[in-house]
């Protein structure tokens, strides 16, 4: 993508939801668009991170046997109120109003009501379980107040996974197999998303979140030593920092952090409500369990932004840039400096092309090499490649990673393979 | 694929659209699901479609340099107090209600209100002109009453593209662009889209609609002699069958045909409500004219149905079935033969996913040779491959065309090279 095509501009100014770091820098990069408090408009730049998160959730969902579908975001107010939660948590969470010929209609922020009876029709006896399904599909809540840049949203992008066994047994072994998933996915973003226990509310025990430390964080949470396991402060009221941990090992450190996915054991909450059963081997009806699981997007982007950015811009990881190359070709006053300049950009674009890598290439001819700098450093691209004069007289280009801030120069035969093993390492 | 893991089973209950050969054939094969009237699940196979054609329109909306970007569903109501379409056409269109803290909002059935007031924040000078966006969105539409299917639904998926030009006639350019674009589209989909024209409204002399001729459909068009050009009934009512076209070229045929897309020049009809203008090369504020463009993704999936089934099932082409190749194993009493039919079959099914052409396996083993055609026929993936206990004995598979009533032997060592040749073709 060439920068003198790209209709976006950056811009330094700051937006109305000034306290939140995310939609300061997403916004002002050119990621994103406010619309209304809690509502936004994915540009270029932006629409690229939310795809790379959505496809390293569907590649881990599609390896744990779940299978993709998209079910609707207006509902039938009737599955709500057989559940009772048209009225409770009712208006509150879900918009609720009357359309569609004059029908009690919602707009959807879970979807246990449709896919409990939709499973229904196609799970009969035991040899249709287990299943899990799963969808990518924009969600809304009914929040009084919207806050936080795009972590807490009225519109937002989520993946909700629902899962149906045949057994207690079955059920929480695939808890445990999505769990593992969700490392994983959380792993591949860059997020340091720790499997932390919480209220399991009515239904079980406990439940899991995965929550990302960070001070513009929501919840508290108490962290084990190895970092690798918290507790939500809503189960374990009493525990302080530097207490030992619930579970006996080593003292909990407190931390601020923002719940970026839970896992969830409904066992026979909805399969009950619904009455979706199923014929044993004996050919005895006998109730489904159930498990649902779920990932914000558009909150998976804000909280890395809020990880991962300094004073300059954003700083993202290969696997979420919307580029993983951003070229830079500075203008020369000279001509015959300025073609070879670009040629030479061109050149480099092209080859990364036909590896399969897109770069975004800063092409502007009426831009200061000041602002194309700033822009590159706010944008966040993983690696800032600058072709200009001082280079050419080096056969070279000036290789730059974001999270670094030394530079040096790579030579021209030497780029090819340098950026090939960046991409993989 | 197999079948044996799909969650979903084909059923043979029509369904309570009883009036809509496609909502009938996409809910019996397993593709949608209906939530409520206008209102459809996706399930895996009818995603698969719809991702097919949304890859298609994407790859042509690139071409044609236009930038994909994501506006919300959830709208605020003030831009479009401002341009009017709040009231007129208003809650008979549109779902409006109160949320979001108290404030008027309404669900999106088109963005110009949105996308002109983004584009007002990065179009200042001749400098960012043309420019051309465009998204791939679930919309919602306030009918009274839904019918029809998914070709006229509540909610559905849309591609809406918006131009922005300096000057009418570069606006007038790009979408003569837009047109030629939008045919590679249906020709790419398997759709007979006809160029249609049709009233401009109030702010052009005439828009293009593209119209695919079916018994089903709610419009009446005069196709041409050549069948590549159409005037709707609308903009010539006192036309009638046979009559010489408006252009003068031979005698028309009156059908009745679906509107799977249309292109429309705004010129400065919403330009104008928000003051978007540019400054031209002598620093003077000049307007920006407009054009906006439709494609019903939904719409394109049931069109399609509609034109291309029969007393059995679906026929879909090859860029836009679930799957390109549908293999069945039939099962046999010998242990040793059922071993080897499914080891053929697996081997079948590894080698193209190794070429990259994911296949759709009947693998099931408790399901008869005539209810695995029969799912054959009524999905309508292009290509049947069977292996049996006869094939075998043959040393080869049976291979029949889904729009062809003969089948015929295609050896084991010529069905790599007859598979690769039938997907090139």
């Amino acid at each position: 993508m060439r920068m003198s095509q790209l209709f976006t501009k950056t811009t330094k100014e700051a937006t109305h939801d000034a306290e939140s770091p995310n939609a300061q820098l997403l916004t002002r990069a050119g990621f994103i668009d406010q619309h209304m408090a809690g509502v936004y408009t994915y540009l270029p730049l932006g629409l690229r991170v939310l795809r790379n998160i959505q496809e390293i959730v569907r590649e881990e969902m599609n390896r744990i046997g779940s299978q993709e579908i998209l079910m609707p975001a207006l509902l039938s107010a009737e599955p709500w109120k057989q559940t009772g939660r048209w009225e409770d948590p009712g208006p509150e969470v879900m918009f609720q109003f009357t359309g569609a010929g004059d029908r009690d209609v919602g707009l959807g922020w879970t979807h246990e009501e449709i896919v409990t009876p939709l499973l229904k029709k196609h799970v009969h006896s035991y040899q249709d379980l287990p299943v899990a399904v799963y969808q990518i599909q924009d969600k809304f809540r009914n929040e009084l107040r919207a806050k936080s840049g795009i972590l807490r949203g009225r519109e937002f992008n989520m993946k909700d996974l629902y899962s149906f066994h045949a057994t207690v047994e079955d059920m929480e072994a695939y808890y445990d197999e999505v769990l593992e998933a969700y490392k994983r996915i959380f792993q591949r973003c860059g997020i340091n998303g720790i499997p932390t226990e919480a209220s399991g509310g009515s239904f079980s025990r406990v439940s899991h979140e995965f929550q990302m430390p960070t001070d513009s964080g929501e919840d508290l949470i108490f962290v084990n030593q190895s970092g690798d396991y918290a507790w939500n402060k809503e189960i374990v009221p009493d525990l302080k920092d530097g207490d030992p941990a619930p579970d006996g090992s080593g003292p909990v450190k407190m931390m601020k952090a923002i719940e970026v996915g839970n896992i969830f054991k409904l066992k026979e909450k909805y399969t009950k409500d619904f009455e979706l059963t199923f014929m044993d081997e004996q050919g005895q009806p006998q109730p489904v369990y159930m498990g649902c699981y779920g990932i914000g997007m558009s909150r998976v982007m804000g909280a890395f932004v809020e990880a991962h950015h300094d004073e300059k811009g954003m700083i993202w990881s290969k696997s979420l840039a919307p580029y993983p190359v951003h070229v830079i070709s500075l203008n020369s006053k000279d001509e015959t400096m300025q073609e070879r300049i670009r040629t030479t950009a061109e050149g480099i674009v092209d080859d990364l092309a036909s590896e399969g890598i897109e770069a975004l290439w800063d092409d502007r001819l009426t831009v200061s090499a000041g602002q194309k700098f700033a822009d590159a450093d706010l944008i966040g691209d993983p690696l800032r490649l600058v072709i200009s004069e001082k280079t050419l007289a080096e056969d070279a280009v000036e290789w730059k990673l974001r999270n670094e801030s030394e530079s040096r120069l790579v030579k021209h035969d030497r780029i090819k393979e340098e950026i090939e093993s960046f991409i993989k390492e």
